[in-house]
């Protein structure tokens, strides 16, 4: 249940505050944020994809010292999520390896703050996940967010998560959020 | 809506890894991330809770940072969030402000990743805090998380976000998670 859905953290290509088109630094937070929600919430992996070789190491280091160095004895946790993660050069890259594993083509999703004409609805997008037969790519940007090219590219666009007035969610935030919509419990415990 | 739903992160009394009750150093990733998830739903507020000197100072500067200084005109999205930020030394000193805000005695809601005898589901917080006359604070930890004691004392313990088998997710995670629960849109953009 929920293992056809991955998670793609994209440095580039995304927008800067000005709207160029850059490659933005892999922050630790995200990479241990993310990973925790990918395992907590049942997703099948967890992309972090950058052109930047330094930042391929850098990301690389991070997950060994957690999934085979000391970390992983001090805490064994740490190593349960952080294997879920891998590192692409590309979207394409991790796309390539999703197909393959599953032999089906992988359906996109983007996902950004702003809204979009044909974006699609939380429950529209959790119905069609729950067949569990396809996997699912959601695209997060960093930085000022996706291109739109990749938007444009996608098989879909996420609607935005609805604030009060206000959606300056953390890219993390914003993971946990759709990880929970998507496949959190909807009976919540209620008593 | 939901104004009357405040955030407090306790950085003591808190757990460490071996169980022994300690302060925590503030961790600035918690402070813009909680206060964006604060201002995006609507909550009332968010405390920083910590006794020690040196980290009330260090919260305060990056408080007026963004407030006051450079910060508020490179991103006023920023202002607006941490805007909403306090530091209080203790549970009570936050719990104080609040009911002095409102004039009414304040509920405290515990949450933690562990399963409680007693706790309250999701759905049933959501009913009362839907009323959006009484305060509700709702209680965080960091490190290994909130005391028994602080538990104990609470009117509430919060039913824990259920994992597929794992539940270690980030305190700003978990924030992310429990606010869009609690305030989040529930007819989710379905089309």
């Amino acid at each position: 249940m929920g293992s056809n859905i991955y998670i793609g953290l994209v440095h580039h290509p995304i927008y800067d505050k000005r709207k160029e088109v850059v490659a933005t630094a892999v922050t630790n937070f995200d990479i241990h944020d993310i990973a925790r929600c990918t395992r907590t919430f049942g997703a099948g992996g967890f992309f972090i994809i950058t052109p930047l070789e330094s930042q391929i190491q850098l990301v690389e280091r991070v997950i060994r010292h957690w999934v085979e160095g000391n970390g992983a004895v001090y805490n064994p946790s740490r190593k349960e999520s952080l294997s879920l993660v891998r590192v692409t050069r590309t979207i394409d890259e991790a796309d390539r390896e999703i197909s393959s594993l599953w032999q089906r083509k992988v359906r996109r999703v983007a996902t950004g703050a702003a809204r979009h004409p044909n974006s699609i609805g939380f429950e529209m997008l959790r119905k069609l996940t729950g067949d569990g037969n396809t996997p699912f790519f959601m695209l997060f940007g960093t930085g000022w967010g996706l291109t739109q090219e990749v938007k444009d590219s996608s098989d879909y666009v996420l609607a935005p998560i609805e604030g009060k007035g206000y959606n300056h969610l953390s890219v993390r935030s914003a993971v946990a959020v759709i990880l929970d919509r998507l496949l959190g419990d909807r009976i919540i415990n209620s008593e």
